[in-house]
């Protein structure tokens, strides 16, 4: 027997370890001291009322032997397509319901998606980057080239003729860097991808956060993209789903690839990788889910949004003050700030011990967040005031 | 680009759409005849209140400030993976919290599997099975070795010399045919593995089917498992989680293979499988599969699979009357019949017409299930009588 020895190639991921064990022996030495966490991107408010009163309701249906529901479609309940395609729609992009896979999440997804691609095909990933994007190439043996982003480019790389991809990877707003492509970039990258018969995979994870309809929060909303990308949504951020567990893949029925002289459509692809490896969500899931994009429930969660947002505009105004340079914190509940010289772990090491705040460094998410550090906004209101009075008190120091 | 051409062949399962063209045929020319659904293995009883309860007070935890969950360990959580190392421990097995790993259900586990194995391994796959064991092997190129089982082994197939393997497949108790590995037998397989420096994935979806303590209900129970097997459970039967999607899988601390001269854990290649490519399952879910095997819990589902294991007894004695070959029945939800000499469709399509029930052809589990049928027993009583009343008349006329 052997195993799958590409798994042998993959580092492993120290970040949060590594910052709980530094927090850990901050703690142990100043027992007494409460910390402000700002480093991960959990969601921290309740679910809207709209999702608890359906997934009430859902409990007791399948409590029901007349309202039961066994096994659903692996593709989701036509209900909660129908919902994703209102919310499409909205957007102005049209989706057919057979274009639309619910999920237990974009996480899986976006690793399962990688199964059906071949394994010589070359992964583009911009750096810094959501780490799931590499290790699921790694553990296919797939080659892989980094696109840089830096404070030139605000973290969002345009193609490079001299780097041929297979499989682009692009995540807007951005984990973890909160940058947002416009609608001319995002068509750049949609017509190298046309040019060079390259697949778009879009990470839309965060789209709920892009406040000006001019940014796009779809890639279909770029002419082109229905024969070039495959794009991840998340009830996750969007809903508060991260303990929920829900996301749905647009695969686009135009999305398709000659082999040996026929064309072959990667929504069936999908489809059969689903049915084969995946059996859909739970109904009650699928019914919260639904409840979130009612009119009632997206007036709740983008109440919710708009306190996460709230939050972000409070850390971005602090940094303006302070002329840190940062990006995102408009369009993203994260904000990712220079370092001011230090390496991201110093600057790490030192909002730990002097302001008792919590980020994370950006050197975790690739070399090329070395010397940033990301600060989240998804918190308590109160925590995320005093944890930007302490950084400003801290920083003046300097 | 290119895709996964691996897929190219994967031949479309056609068995259950076959079936359903074949059924709206008939209820064309015949729509005032009420047919029998004993063809799916889905279950019919509503989830047992327990299990409602859990997940009622679960949903509203979700909704308060104070007692919202966010993401979850991938592994799941500590109060899920503790309940079933007692259901376990009730069995005679010692398990590690470390050695459970919670999931959206067996079906993802069986498929995802394979990927921390490499490609150049031979599965070994008896024949009547799942066809996901086939499908997901063959979308990764593997090689593939089919065991046949047939009447005089009571489709319970041991090792062939001639035939070596790398990636064993057992089911038991057994989907299609219902049969039920012993001790005796079952322990010729982990040794056989042992020897062979195989791994048997040993899907335990119905083993809360089996009713005498002297038959094995997980791998674990014979001597030598722990290293060379991974089993997978499943709340879908035992519980009725069809629609709530929860299921584990077992990979013992022991199960290591030597790669480059140093041992390797296959628990911690599944660990950084899980997660990198999966998020957890949701809060609610895992509070009703905690519910579902707590001592109430655990009284109302055994409660649900008698009231299924009843029916099977019901077409079991049918059988037996007729003096039709069958296994299965007894400690399983399946029955699986001989056809008398008709294929698998003929006898299909005969008891469809002639006695207005529903079967699945066993041609559609693989090429020795021909001339074989399955019953499932996952209905409600009073069909169950009927269908069989009718079924006796039908032979009878033969």
């Amino acid at each position: 027997m052997q195993i799958n020895q590409n798994y042998l190639n993959l580092k492993d991921s120290y970040l949060f370890t590594n910052i709980e064990n530094r927090v850990k022996n901050f703690q142990q030495k100043h027992p007494n001291v409460k910390l402000i966490r700002m480093g991960i991107g959990d969601v921290t408010l309740p679910l809207a009322d709209a999702v608890v009163h359906a997934m009430r309701k859902a409990v007791d249906e399948m409590g029901g032997a007349s309202t039961f529901h066994g096994y659903s479609s692996e593709r989701g309940y036509e209900f909660l397509r129908d919902s994703i395609k209102k919310y499409y729609l909205a957007k102005g992009v049209h989706l057919n319901l057979s274009e639309i896979f619910v999920s237990d999440g974009a996480k899986s997804d976006i690793g399962n998606v990688l199964d059906i691609f071949g394994r010589e095909n070359t992964a583009l990933i911009p750096d810094p980057v959501y780490p799931v994007y590499v290790d699921t190439n790694i553990m296919h043996g797939r080659r892989i080239e980094f696109l840089a982003g830096n404070e030139e480019n605000e973290f969002l790389p345009l193609p490079d003729a001299s780097m041929p991809a297979d499989i682009i990877y692009l995540c807007s707003p951005n984990n973890p860097t909160g940058s947002v492509y416009n609608k001319e970039k995002l068509q750049v990258w949609v017509d190298y991808a046309n040019k060079n018969d390259a697949i778009i995979l879009f990470d839309a994870a965060y789209e709920i956060f892009v406040s000006d309809d001019n940014l796009p929060s779809s890639i279909f909303q770029i002419p082109g993209a229905e024969n070039c990308a495959i794009e991840f949504g998340s009830f996750s951020k969007t809903a508060g789903f991260t303990g929920v567990r829900c996301g749905y893949t647009i695969v686009p029925e135009n999305l398709k690839r000659k082999i040996n002289g026929e064309f072959i459509s990667l929504n069936k692809l999908w489809l059969r990788r689903q049915t084969t490896k995946f059996n859909g969500v739970s109904y009650i899931t699928q019914r919260g889910a639904d409840a979130a994009l009612s009119e009632k429930g997206l007036a709740q969660i983008r109440e919710n949004i708009g306190y996460y947002r709230q939050n972000a505009k409070i850390i971005a105004d602090t940094l303006s003050e302070l002329k840190i340079w940062f990006t995102g914190g408009r369009h993203s509940p994260y904000i990712w700030l220079r370092t001011n010289g230090m390496s991201s772990w110093e600057f790490f090491d030192f909002l730990l011990e002097k302001a008792r705040l919590i980020g994370t460094p950006g050197a975790g998410f690739g070399e090329c967040g070395e010397g940033f550090l990301r600060l989240s906004a998804f918190g308590d209101r109160e925590n995320v005031r005093r944890g930007m009075r302490q950084f400003k008190e801290i920083i003046n120091t300097l």
